[in-house]
């Protein structure tokens, strides 16, 4: 496969480790890992912590697949954006001598493209994709806007790398807002505060900076000055191997981009906006792991007890 | 899209119960569902359930994404048995006008996958494959075999039904055990009778058949045949919706198939073979909603405490 990110030898050596002290399962694909139960468990605190986070939003708790609809991801303008980064899943609709054909080929890993086609699903590239329109789907959104939390879903973003902290398969726990304008921008204004001094008290080193969105091509870029220009998106970033920090958790103002998109309208008549928290659970854990060590029973007392409460 | 199984109208008003109880939120693709934070933590007891099930195997427990090499479902073989349940990634290559035409056939709902490319990933179809290799990367085998609790991954068989007990994606958690063949065989029979015994306590009516998996073509009916001759699958049967029960659970003896195409040896040289339970979880508590009621607070104390313990 083409354009496959090289890692600093400090990304490679903190993958190395992890492999080594068994909280990573290396698989032949870069990006791609399997888990041990330490990780995995680690994993899951840090998605409970979040959940105790935000609970006085008392958030409607949805939970979606993998997997969504081709149809709705195309509708959302996703592939304008982000055609690099879609993972659209084929499957094989012949009859009994393609089937012969396809098993001969496969089992020889030769090619067979050809004899797949196009299927009605993609996989997920963020967990609050589903919510609009579900959301849309209930009629006008009340005066004082919803907030949904879609839990710790799986998603995809085929950027295949040697650095792991660039997973191609990765939990995104995201919170979601929709409402008016003023509320909505509010919202996320705050919610970067609050995050910053929670991972702060974890013993994170962090750092907010104004970001985009990894747009395609030459286009890509006027999208992504705009992006900047209008502060649509700030990332907190946290060290986790070498110099350079990685962003853990983003904050999101999508404008009226879903509410035009799913015909989302306030109760009122306006258009909905929305914005949304995206924080990757798997980064979450790594930069941890960076600032507290490979032997997660021997970080500080105070980190242990906040996470395993 | 072809071969959409219609559901009985039994299966349709569960379906219709599961979403106007707010349990299920469907989406526009028949076998894909979100679910509802109710739904979510019963599907989290039955997963706790099991874990406390099986705590004296002291299994080893490992977590893997919803997406595995391609390379290594070829290995298997999947595609001579299973063509027809398979996800397979495709993803854009191209440049920037090759990404312009794509957006704006995306946009408009166009044909476009002349424009994507094979990728080197396949949606995962049971939590147990990514299990083998692991564990073969680890060399021999040691004399008592190994136990490996994969979790509960999320797992995508191709099979678009309106009949919610048969869902593209789904919950499959596992237990995979590896070893010498008396011992696997063994093992995988005392199971049949340890979790038959774990969900009557849990109020369930249950029919255990010998069965075969759902290979493909003409072809595949002789290997069907062949898997029921040896006694190779056994499934755990209850009722959902309508008088056909559903198959909750399976119990796989795949003799020395994982051991041969991983190279997977005991420490005397011998060949290993595998076993594995497969258990559907969402399954289990679609048969639980259908014994006990689409009110999960209005369930019968026992089990209640039971679950929620």
């Amino acid at each position: 496969m083409d354009g496959i990110r090289t890692a600093t030898p400090e990304q490679e050596g903190f993958a190395e480790a992890m492999v080594d002290h068994g909280l990573l399962i290396r698989s032949e694909i870069p990006g791609l890992y399997g888990r041990s139960h330490a990780f995995e468990d680690l994993r899951r605190r840090v998605d409970d912590m979040l959940t105790a986070v935000w609970a006085d939003e008392h958030a409607e708790r949805m939970h979606f697949p993998p997997l969504m609809p081709r149809r709705q991801l195309e509708t959302m303008e996703y592939h304008a954006s982000f055609p690099h980064l879609i993972g659209t899943v084929f499957a094989f609709d012949g009859d009994e001598p393609g089937a012969a054909d396809l098993a001969v080929r496969a089992a020889a890993h030769e090619p067979y493209a050809d004899d797949l086609a196009i299927g009605d699903l993609v996989v997920t590239p963020a967990t609050c994709y589903p919510v609009y329109p579900a959301i849309a789907a209930r009629g006008p959104v009340p005066d004082g806007g919803v907030t949904v939390d879609p839990g710790d879903g799986w998603v995809f973003r085929r950027e295949p790398s040697h650095d792991p902290a660039r997973m191609q398969c990765f939990h995104m726990r995201e919170l979601v807002r929709i409402g008016a304008p003023e509320d909505v921008m509010a919202w996320r204004d705050a919610w970067r505060e609050r995050l910053v001094a929670r991972y702060t008290e974890l013993g994170l080193s962090l750092v907010l900076e104004l970001a985009n969105d990894p747009f395609f091509g030459r286009g890509g870029k006027i999208m992504a000055r705009q992006q900047r220009a209008q502060e649509l998106k700030w990332e907190v970033m946290a060290p986790i191997a070498g110099p350079e920090p990685t962003a853990i958790t983003s904050f999101n103002y999508h404008q009226d981009h879903f509410g035009q998109i799913f015909g989302l309208r306030l109760e009122d008549g306006r258009e909905a906006h929305s914005a949304c928290l995206g924080l990757g659970e798997e980064r979450i854990a790594l930069a941890l792991i960076a600032a507290h060590g490979m032997d997660l029973e021997g970080w500080p007392a105070s980190v242990r007890a906040d996470l395993w409460r």
